[in-house]
């Protein structure tokens, strides 16, 4: 009867750090399970503490050996840190994203570390309502900095940027030039730019680029403008000089009255999020897949339109 | 008062091939028009008759271009085609993905072409809703072709892919291994693999990663094995022959009963997206925007969970 461990009993030893315990509670969340009602109940006020970084660019960045430097460097100063790696993608790819990780493995013995794979299974809206509970129960945890990475460049990435307190939008020389990213909408989200692989002799026109790009965002009086950061996560070069903008933002944030301005609009999200998700349950209750797959055949031959076929559905 | 022109004029208008009924139209699928609703029932029975083609692929790869070349030999056959080009982004980077559409300035001036860039508005669950609307309209409009291109690498693809009867994954040399294009979930998705930039040295090895990598993949017996077509779409080399692959891929889909499974699923997607869009319309209707913003205080600082916050909301 593994499943039908107590909450309170997970909460507890999560709380103290076990990560098997850690681990089911995460689960619970990816796969929606209905005692997480109780769980949400039983962290609500140990939440809110942890600082949330985001970290995002096009596949082959180098996203997980930033993530790597980066956990190392909090470590160094004898923080706890979470990592999330979110996968918005299809739910077939679980495993090739879990494959990165391995490059995470030296930090695979060390109990101030948990790092998790999640998958949004495919379902849109599954990453807006998921993520957000992962990172409650590592907060809750007494993670003191929770990392989110992401695959890919898109809406997923918007999401996760509003999540995030601090979002790094990681570059690589060569993997298309900056204008692409820029169209990407991945420039409006980033607090900091990342350019990883500097040794690589293009990485110069990729800063270059960025820096012109930037010249022509305006900003207003006291806004935050986005640094860039070359590095080499590989070979652990510039890390200390990114941990230091990520610190100067933390402090902008709290000084602008930022941070609470967003974590406000992140809860304003993640109710919202809760209550079409739920609303969404009760669809899928109300009237049985059966009247779903009649109304599909007369949209599908023209009979009726997909406004009337909802209406009849929700009633 | 040119907001205000009846749904019947307009859908009539349209069906003659006017692009600026065609345009108004989008627009209101665009900014959630409640004369949708009344669009929708009117053109109900002129739907189903489009072949739509979906083309994904990372940002610069070139996929304005290849579909530049298929609506030209679409055209070529006297085929009316439609285009519509979805940026599941920010709503910052519309002006961005406009840019690219010049490239497709040559059909500018030919009526059998209607060419439309969308944007999803930031909002999860607007392309889902949106691009369907946008299709239907096309469709029912007398457009033999719908071609529906997409930017990025993400969840919006997938949605894509379950739109199209078939989806054709272009991919370029020199933009990252194809085993990171793997990663990315797009191989799952991928009817048709479109090497494009073919004159580059290293096409030969992005051909021989993609062959690789489906020498891995099991298929059942009558499945469609995707094929790997390289093309320069900016020469017009090998389009004739994906062109001839998108055929027979039409043709897999008709014998093997696939094109009725997918219109089917596509409808009941449709008809859940409606549901769920109406829904979310009655949040917002329901406790006002006041309302939302205690319980976010609330969940912000941990007096309250979201489960809790979203059912005082929905009630």
């Amino acid at each position: 009867m593994t499943d039908a461990a107590q909450p309170e009993a997970l909460v507890s030893a999560a709380d103290g750090g076990d990560p098997r315990a850690l681990a089911r509670l995460i689960s619970l969340v990816e796969n929606g399970s209905p005692q997480l009602r109780s769980v949400m109940k039983l962290i609500a006020p140990r939440t809110g503490q942890a600082r949330v970084i985001g970290l995002t660019g096009a596949p082959g960045v180098g996203k997980s050996t930033v993530t790597g430097a980066v956990v190392r460097a909090y470590r160094n100063r004898g923080l706890r840190v979470g990592v999330l790696a979110v996968d918005p993608t299809s739910p077939f790819t679980g495993g090739a994203l879990l494959g990165d990780r391995v490059r995470m493995q030296d930090h695979a013995t060390d109990s101030g570390v948990f790092i998790r794979s999640m998958a949004s299974r495919g379902h849109l809206g599954g990453l807006s309502w998921a993520a957000p509970q992962a990172l409650r129960i590592l907060d809750a945890a007494g993670f003191q900095v929770v990392l989110i990475e992401t695959v890919g460049v898109g809406q997923a990435e918007v999401e996760i940027a509003s999540l995030a307190d601090t979002t790094m939008v990681i570059v690589a020389p060569g993997m298309g030039d900056s204008v692409q990213a820029a169209k990407a909408g991945i420039l409006e989200i980033a607090d900091i730019f990342v350019v990883n692989k500097n040794d690589r002799p293009s990485a110069q026109e990729a800063i270059r680029d960025l820096r012109a790009m930037l010249a022509m965002a305006r900003y207003s009086d006291g806004a935050w403008k986005p640094p860039i950061v070359p590095v080499s996560a590989m070979r652990g070069d510039g890390i200390d000089d990114l941990v230091a903008r990520l610190d100067a933002h933390g402090e902008w944030l709290n000084a602008s009255g930022e941070r609470d301005r967003k974590r406000l609009a992140r809860a304003r999200d993640e109710i919202s999020a809760m209550a079409v998700a739920t609303l969404r349950e009760r669809i899928g209750a109300l009237p049985g897949e059966a009247r779903l797959e009649e109304l599909a055949a007369q949209v599908a031959s023209g009979k009726l339109d997909p406004y009337s076929a909802a209406d009849e559905l929700i009633g």
